[in-house]
């Protein structure tokens, strides 16, 4: 087994749960002098496959990501269906929601994660990999996000 | 006036509080297969000059490093008194605290946020520097910490 249960260590990216996105990208904006950047929404279920605790899930969300230096902000206004995104922006209120790390063999990853004790919450694919949230709050005090991008 | 307010955009730090920095640093070493790196306290009020929300307070807290690619992340673990640190931690829980950039001219810096209405809430000096919490919570969701350094 690695030692290093993801295999790296280079954050990629800060997810951050906002209620209002189109507001709070142009105040991001503003205060870093960038160009707001256009939000999307995530993908339906039919083409992201959502499952969240197990579940399939109608959840999306709206993105938007801001490059700042070596890694992504990413904020993230989810809709009403369950989420991880959801249920955190209930629970905590807006903040940081997640760190995001890009790995390789996503099921191996999960597998070895939920072995040593950290559960997969949420999962899906995006148009030309896919993701992971994992429930590492109790351990390591947030939320992760593995990344598994195709190679091209 | 500079058009991004700090001058860059690189996030240096992320603040992590936690109850207990032995425990949670044991299980990030383990997480990420990497040394325990020593947990310190910051500096004594005498030495810090630490002011939260305006006023001196004795306030202290337990830190511990890991190196994160091109960032690092921060665990800190605060004493009773109080401190944002303190209060984020009573109010919020466990989780990420801030996101820290390393700026020049602190006082410009810290004037200039709190002309466009982000409070200074915390400050104090440490060996080679100065930092600054600044209240961005309304509008960026986050905490922001500013790092001076002293030319060497």
């Amino acid at each position: 087994m690695d030692r290093n249960l993801l295999g790296n260590n280079v954050i990629t990216q800060i997810g951050i749960l906002v209620h209002d996105i189109e507001t709070v990208s142009q105040t991001y904006a503003d205060f870093f002098g960038v160009e707001k950047p256009a939000w999307f929404w995530t993908d339906t279920v039919e083409k992201a496959q959502t499952e969240y605790r197990g579940n399939r899930s109608e959840a999306r969300a709206k993105l938007a990501f801001f490059d700042m230096g070596s890694l992504q902000l990413e904020l993230i206004e989810p809709d009403e269906h369950p989420s991880t995104w959801r249920e955190s922006l209930d629970q905590n209120g807006e903040g940081v929601h997640h760190l995001a790390f890009v790995i390789e063999g996503m099921k191996e990853k999960v597998a070895l994660l939920e072995q040593n004790g950290m559960p997969l919450l949420q999962k899906g694919e995006y148009t030309g990999g896919r993701y992971a949230y994992i429930d590492t709050l109790k351990p390591l005090k947030v939320i992760l996000e593995l990344l598994e991008n195709d190679k091209k």
